[in-house]
């Protein structure tokens, strides 16, 4: 079949081109629990660029034995094109989406339904090949089978952006009552997602923080009740819209550049502050914590289940993609635009 | 003052008038918690009808002691009039929602928020006088401030039959996720606000199940997604809907002439089944509900923070109430258009 | 192989012997995920002398078709024997427990990790082989490893009995707060686990009602800080015990001759009667729910999770049962002492 | 009455006495909530020391005005002496223990039970007197009724110091199962009953890490079920008991000195790392947070209901204080011994 591939990685993302479209062999069945999928989309995350920077190995190639070649691509959507002998309840030709992180299952923490947690391969990321292919192997465990609204091309970064903002919005509404507040601070591809699924699933008043006019944009069409623009004045802006006691839950989904402390202080006493995106340290005296009740809890990716969940938000048409589509053969072009910025929503390739 | 008073029995509301317009002491602060409320509307409650009936003495007059004359109306708004030396927060004019029951609060059931649960006394009902006044006495723990959005006349009907809907729904939610359904059963005062705090407050599929075409419109415009007329194929039509499973969550609003085993029916195994309104037996197997592990929870009313969390639920427009104002002294064409079924949404006297 | 085989129904549990000891075919590996284990123990449960009654015909066989041949026994432990191709994590001779009830595991439902719900099978109910047996096949969904502390015929009956204990306290824990009265009804081989559950996992004040001495002595054994006997003083006993007020949990292991609404009676406001066993039917007037908020919550065997969970109470010493050895030749010589009350706890066969 | 005064701060602890035993005027009714509790014992706390040096003195006096002359002691036990006319519930000679933060009640915050937070004031740490005096004043609202089992002076330090490590203990509990472990960092006042109370509400497995051998016995007597020396290899014997994964819960009762960076290494991916003691900053990167979504929950005192479930756990003998009780006329010599180490349990001031 035809796929991108990584070959060498590139520091500075200066290379002219990153990924060769390539012929590589057809996936195949090797466990009876396998299943090939037939690839409808693969979004473009910025985790890939990190990848080509290299910046991953540490973690996805411990032992140093080298990744490359690689097929990237970790936000998948596709149609079953073969199954193993264990793997029931799919036929070839059901659409699904990928669940991006492959489990055994038997496990304690995966019995009760921690997908991402535990052992397990990471397709896209690890030497598993991903999602800039024609066609992937994963497992039964990992397919969430699409209602017939849902076209694959048009969900495949649900597949891990999508899944991740619902995921700590879901934490996050658990908690809140009418009459409380939460800030989203960021406005990417999660965030816009995050906000549809806050204003889905709850009550709550809605604040978003972020830099540019075209995130605020972009937030208020999502649902957001007050839009707050990150220019030094946030903080103050946020404490007014509270009257001054700052709001029950803050999701940062971007964690860099102050985000942490900024959040920390704009959560109200015995409020959360919810973490998704990272880059810098959380550093806060153990005693503001304490005097506060500040609880402090991450989130990462999200469950199968959560999946299925956030398939049925967008069959109901509660939640909505932004995407841009690009050919398969075209992933430098669609690398490139998001390396510029210049991807509308989320970029995806079809094969 | 001027009041309307119950001076006796209708068992078969056959009388042409219920209640006197009459001169009656005012009401006077008579522990330092007291507050002195002045009415800006007062719901008019089918339980108001019981009352007249004698349905509520055993409850109500357990010592047979008599509990005429009696001020009825248990569904208050208004403005505060006079605080005692202990009653702390308000201020002369704050506008305010009565909660129902008064309790003293230093016992441990009401320190963790279960305002109506242990001992209490509740205006309107037992010989407290009730809100068909011009102005009751409450508690200083009774009254919930008002926003500015929202006028008393406006809000009364939130006091219990709002506030009934709300806290079971919150409890609902608390459990249903994106993909899961919630049935309704029954649209009348309680069931369109129950409708649309679902609609706020969670991405359920909501059913509604009822008799009359008016209910049914009532539930549309409430946010209901799906419509069924309860005519003999309700269970069907239900099943239908959920692919033969049954839903997540009944709420059951009605609670008699069969409905509590048609709701159990109709709630998939590991749902809930919410019990409301009353008036037949619940009796099923107890094989039925193990094998099922389908659990039956009733909701009472709702605590003080409920109908605070109500009030900005209302005063951020997600819930709106239906209602028919008359004059005080109107009380009796209130009571009887009510039990002729004339009230179009909920009947509300104005002081 | 040699198994104990049900070759008739015998309504009135009158003929001289039930099952016969013969030759049957060695159990296959037929599906990726299977596995066979080699018995260590099963456990002998009234379910058995009901199947033999041919009380679970209806539910057990729909078709009419005959479950006939049948081999009992669904409380099982044991060492595996062999593993199918897709059955990872296990090795030949790994001593383990088997939960009851086999699941495929992609449905949500299993995803979400409630076993005892959806499609499955039932081996020793349904026509799958059960443990009355040298060997059986179950799916590498249902083994749980034990600890070296554990021997399987010690075990056996956790795997029904014990989880299904386990799981109702797990519940019933959860809202438990130190100060608080839980009554158990009834102290058999559910009950006396039970006890011994709550008090190793909670600070509640345990009160348990029981008819016979024998029983009363069994459960302060197991921890009752309070033994109250079923003469028919028993509810004032309870009421007496909780100054008036009741028992935030009732746990019903009987479920029959009245104990449905004694519980119920004993359950106080705002509390949980938690229903395991069965005989009778729940039959209350909704509005005594209502009034008191006491939710009906049943309780069904338990997840694969929560059997883990259990076999690391049974590791650390915290819950112990009480076994009867026999061989497994001589199965009907158990079941006739099961039927005849001559058993002292849990009848165990031992291949 | 008689008090000790602190007239002066020591910022280095170096005087020879810090209070002074004076005629005070005796506390008088003010309000209608008011309570007079005559005291049976004042626990001595660190925070003390700290009040003496003055490090609570932004906190506390935030306008300079001054704190001083200051009657310190704020875990307080004693015996209604007067009520005031709103004080309803409790009568002269009830013995009780005093909540230490005096709110209003009216507030939703307070309405939902979170008694330590919004505005209130602190006697012994504000300008309230507290109970180094033969009588204090407090709200009804602070008073809980003792059994008849507890005596005042053996129950004081439960205001705070038992209260702090119950309300962290019973918030991680919530969340453990068998076969889990909780790591408790620090046995001292606050340390020796968290374990007593983990002991008695859960089956988790403890494991206690502390400095010196004299608080490891003292947690092998309060029910830990594995000692750790923190020598320096305490996160490896962590590790290696916890087979390689830590453990679910970490309660930190130190906060200091590397602790906080040590528990959240030993906190298990998906477990919660409960911060009480301070004394540091936490600082971790945002990235291992999320990719082992341990969440930081700190924990600040507890409520008036956690304080009458406490005491129900010390009614039956389930935690026990260690006290060692001085006269009143003596505080300096238990200050002293409190600062020199000397104080074996907890100091009590006896009026």
């Amino acid at each position: 079949m035809k796929a991108q591939v990584l070959n060498r990685y590139d520091d500075d993302l200066s290379a002219s081109s990153w990924v060769d479209f390539e012929d590589v062999p057809d996936p195949r069945i090797t466990t009876p629990t396998d299943v090939i999928v037939r690839l409808g989309g693969a979004g473009v995350c910025r985790t890939d660029l990190h990848i080509i920077e290299g910046v991953w190995r540490p973690n996805m190639d411990p032992t140093g034995k080298g990744l490359l070649p690689l097929i990237m691509g970790h936000e998948n959507a596709g149609w079953v094109e073969e199954v193993g002998s264990a793997a029931t309840g799919f036929q070839k030709g059901d659409p699904v989406i990928v669940h991006p992180k492959i489990t055994e299952g038997s496990l304690l923490v995966h019995r009760r339904g921690h997908d991402m947690h535990g052992p397990g391969r990471f397709p896209g990321l690890d030497s598993s090949g991903g999602g800039y292919a024609e066609a992937m192997v994963t497992s039964v465990r990992n397919i969430v089978k699409l209602p017939e609204t849902l076209a694959p091309k048009d969900v495949a970064p649900y597949a891990d952006a999508g899944l991740t903002a619902y995921r700590v919005v879901k934490k996050a509404v658990r908690e809140l009552m009418p009459g409380q507040f939460c800030v989203v601070i960021g406005v990417g591809g999660l965030g816009h997602i995050g906000i549809q699924c806050l204003k889905a699933m709850s009550a709550v008043d809605i604040i978003v923080v972020a830099r540019s006019d075209q995130s605020l944009k972009l937030a208020e069409e999502s649902g957001a009740d007050h839009l707050v623009k990150a220019d030094g004045s946030e903080f103050d802006a946020v404490m007014s819209l509270t009257k001054g006691e700052g709001a029950e839950a803050v999701i940062d989904f971007v964690g860099e550049k102050g985000t942490t402390s900024l959040g920390l202080k704009m959560t109200r006493p015995l409020g959360n502050y919810y973490i998704v995106g990272y880059g810098e340290n959380i550093n806060i005296p153990a005693v503001d914590l304490i005097i506060t009740e500040k609880s402090i809890i991450p989130s990462l990716v999200g469950t199968w289940a959560e999946l299925a969940e956030l398939m049925a938000l967008a069959d109901r048409g509660l939640v909505r993609l932004v995407t841009q589509e690009y050919s398969l053969k075209d992933a430098n072009i669609a690398l490139k635009d998001l390396n510029a910025g210049k991807v509308n929503g989320r970029a995806v390739l079809i094969a």
